[in-house]
């Protein structure tokens, strides 16, 4: 079955037609656009409200068994982890939500700032701090200049929880290549989500 | 020796009498209000350029021997590592520094971002994420609820590169003893900068 998905972020809609994904800023662009039969998640309040008075935009939220997981927790991180069996889903975007799920049981999970809300954190801490991340940091040497100092508060703390779970990482959203080069052994998957879209929608038998 | 010292941030002056620290708002405070000698470090570039003209206030950065640490590091972590012998220094400010000393050894260290500054890039990434920290956390258990799931994000991996290095946690700074809840081996010591400063004006002979 070829369908289209749509995952709505906090600040991007990312539209699969099963072949590619097309990013569209949740400012600027108009879901009425899309005249076909499309399914969705949102994380996005605003957003949600619009999709409500479309017929064709079709929620799929409501058909997910949510009594594994916690009542606020994201829609879009509840379809990385139906996606997987065993592993830490690293979901990088506005937030890094990191995800755990052990022989499909999801065993809980947390949220660190993403790259770009973590850099002005800095910068607004201090203008001396007003750095682009070092994604070639080496992990295992302690920092002795500002840059380093601040990419490795960052990336190393987040590195050394994901990898003391001890299970496979998988990496995804829209930074998922950039931090590929901090999880060197992690899987990049940009479908993730959309993996576990598909399956809520052929168990739910919606097509 | 009975000195006045001060430590100046990114948004206080710490003014400490040898007996007890007094805090001071940056906005706020005129510090041509203090006419006794006092010794100074400051990471705040226009409070410097302030102090600098007046006549009483000692800047003690010059007389540091900086070829164990690097050019942009702030004096106030230099202060702090002059302090201790083998520990991890935690100073928890408008930003968190992580220094590693070993036999009085300079290892390097990494910038983290405050309690403050990180509650607030929380909140700016969505208002879901709006929450105060728990501090009561059981860093044990993957959070199943958002308050813990931006909890765990925060002092968790923050936690676990800490720990790494196997030595005693000092922890310093302003949110020191809410830290502690986490850290809760580690020793806090709010006087640690001074103990620092004095050491760098008694070897200076500066008085």
């Amino acid at each position: 079955m070829k369908l289209l998905l749509c995952d709505v972020g906090n600040t991007s809609y990312y539209i699969f037609d099963g072949n590619n994904t097309y990013k569209k800023e949740v400012e600027l662009f108009n879901p009425a656009s899309i005249t076909e039969k499309i399914y969705y998640i949102s994380v996005n309040a605003a957003v949600s409200l619009k999709l409500e008075q479309l017929d064709n935009w079709i929620n799929i939220a409501k058909y997910v068994d949510k009594t594994h997981y916690y009542e606020t927790m994201g829609i879009d991180r509840i379809c990385a982890v139906e996606a997987v069996k065993s592993a830490v889903v690293v979901d990088a975007g506005s937030a890094i939500t990191v995800d755990v799920v052990k022989n499909k049981k999801f065993e809980g999970g947390f949220i660190y700032p993403g790259v770009e809300a973590m850099r002005k954190t800095y910068k607004n801490i201090s203008p001396a701090l007003d750095y682009s991340f070092n994604f070639d940091l080496d992990l295992d040497i302690m920092p002795k200049n500002s840059r380093d100092a601040i990419s490795y508060g960052f990336f190393k703390t987040l590195y050394s929880e994901v990898m003391s779970h001890n299970l496979p990482v998988i990496l995804t959203g829209g930074n998922a290549s950039e931090l590929q080069k901090i999880f060197k052994n992690a899987i990049v998957d940009e479908k993730l989500i959309f993996d576990g879209m598909k399956q809520i929608i052929k168990k739910a038998e919606l097509c």
